[in-house]
């Protein structure tokens, strides 16, 4: 008993000279198994470190209690709330979650996949990350699908793949951003960038540019600079700006972390929050109503995402056929002191 | 095939009139299955979308490339960074990572170790609730050890148990802090505590104390008020703070976030920061830098406790029999604009 190797039934078998099926009728509490017996073979199994195989059982009965969560990091508070989202759902209802972080990784991902298909989830919540994106790839996901296991997108989906998807209307959001920072009387706004590729950079851009069309204002190059969604990455890019011959008179960042760094950066510069520059974020991160000025940004539901998305999945397990549900929940302009020019 | 259940050995086994065993050797490269059978079943095995079952593969070849890690939420930049350093060590050396959020709750923590025993983790890193502390149970870290899988103990530990750990020293980085109010010249600090029970929140506790005994400053009750880590429960202790007859000079807050919180409420207050009250926090959040004025704090390395985690795991799967590590990493006090009263 002293290797290794998790102790088995067909072990204490041997050590009691019984049936296997008797050590498991015991450990069952099977009533054909007198008093003694049971308590003998329960203490033992106990002493020993016997665990129940839950998941060859669970092959049999089909019932494993556990879903996957993957998502590309969890270096912001919006992955975290919508993490809590699921969670403050399905584990009241007895379902243990696996959370695994692709790290932006199409490979990473594929493998999570597989090993959550292989442990058998009861079903996956994916936010996909930029390689997939960038690759096109989309037979992990077929692979889900094929083994009948619901697969719903949460924030970062795949489109045109057929699956439920809760997602938020970043594009209104960063509309709705821009045109506050148009009424507030800027004439120059530039606009802190995400990554490349990602579908809530592209979708925060364009609300940015259709906004600034709709008001006939020019597009400018010069005042459009890309960040990695981390504070520091706002700095030099932010810099730049501030240097330029007519710098911007409104910021609009694509999330509250390159706000409050591109901030930092004006003021460093000698430039006023808000009576020169204007400045807005995304997100409505729990600091950001703290900080000075208190930073008027765009509230994305995370912990909502979350929670339409359980609702999703426990009627999926409900239904067949199942209707897949496609959610956009709204972002919300969250005006606070940052922005107001008076 | 159109059932849900997962398409086994035997279905293909039956589809093409051979053995389960011919399956499983084409499905695996076996040399001695001709190259048409291994092309069509593999063909075949994709298109119906059989999934090599790799927690029964595992339970014989005893390796699943899998990890378990357990902490209490993920709602702070500290948490996941301890992650994020888990994962640059060990997703490179092909380990899966599954994350399991305790929520403090002792029940869904042993619910987890359960969990993922039974799917046969081949280690746990594990940052315990504050559940667990208050309950004194540590039954199902024992099911641990028993199987013989190493578990290593990541910032929030059980003191006293036989595991490997890796830990912050949270007393000296408190004492450092306090220390570094009383040189500023500040008469009265006071200290926004963590919630109770915590081993984080008692040993910044003691390093304050401490401290302010060492200078003989008195120990003021009426200066200690409690949060519970959020931003937002700072704002109304740190009000009754600032309405104190002898308001305080100097605030250690718990965490950055509590900083944050009180030197808003501060300002509101009209008490200049750090002219009139200087502001400690703790954990080098990425935003603290860029936060006007920027906030004075202590360094947590949470990404170098996952990476020695990590490291310590390594070892342990080579040695035999194993020894045991308890490291405790430096707290460094990061000076900025928030505590320097000039």
């Amino acid at each position: 008993m002293a290797s290794d190797r998790p102790v088995t039934i067909k072990d204490i078998a041997r050590k009691f000279k019984c049936s296997p099926s008797t050590v498991s009728r015991a450990l069952n509490n099977h009533p054909l198994i007198n008093e003694d017996t049971r308590k003998n073979l329960q203490e033992y199994a106990q002493k020993v470190g016997y665990q129940r195989n839950s998941v060859s059982l669970s092959l049999l009965n089909k019932r494993t209690g556990t879903l996957g969560v993957i998502v590309p990091s969890l270096n912001h508070q919006h992955e975290t709330a919508i993490i809590d989202g699921l969670q403050s759902v399905l584990q009241p209802q007895g379902y243990l979650m696996n959370i695994c972080v692709s790290n932006e990784s199409y490979l990473l991902e594929k493998e999570y996949v597989e090993k959550l298909l292989a442990n058998r989830v009861e079903g996956i919540f994916l936010s996909i990350s930029q390689e997939t994106y960038d690759s096109g790839h989309y037979e992990h996901l077929e692979s889900i699908i094929q083994r009948k296991v619901p697969l719903i997108f949460i924030d970062r989906e795949y489109e045109g793949f057929e699956a439920s998807r809760v997602t938020i209307d970043d594009y209104y959001g960063a509309f709705a951003a821009t045109e506050h920072l148009i009424k507030m009387g800027c004439q120059r706004i530039a606009h802190l960038k995400g990554p490349q590729g990602l579908s809530i950079t592209e979708q925060r851009f364009h609300g940015y540019i259709d906004c600034l069309r709709k008001y006939q204002f020019p597009i400018e190059e010069e005042l459009i600079v890309s960040t990695n969604f981390q504070v520091e990455s706002a700095i030099i890019p932010t810099q730049r700006l501030m240097e330029l011959p007519q710098p911007p008179d409104g910021i609009f960042g694509v999330n509250d972390q390159v706000a409050i760094g591109a901030m930092n950066v004006v003021r460093e510069k000698s430039f006023q929050v808000p009576g020169q520059v204007a400045i807005v974020g995304f997100d409505d991160s729990p600091i950001s109503a703290y900080i000075s000025p208190p930073l008027t940004t765009v509230r994305r539901p995370g912990k909502q995402i979350g929670a339409e998305a359980s609702r999703i999945f426990l009627n999926q397990t409900k239904e067949n056929p199942v209707t897949l549900e496609n959610l956009v929940l709204p972002a919300a302009l969250v005006i606070r002191e940052s922005s107001l020019r008076g």
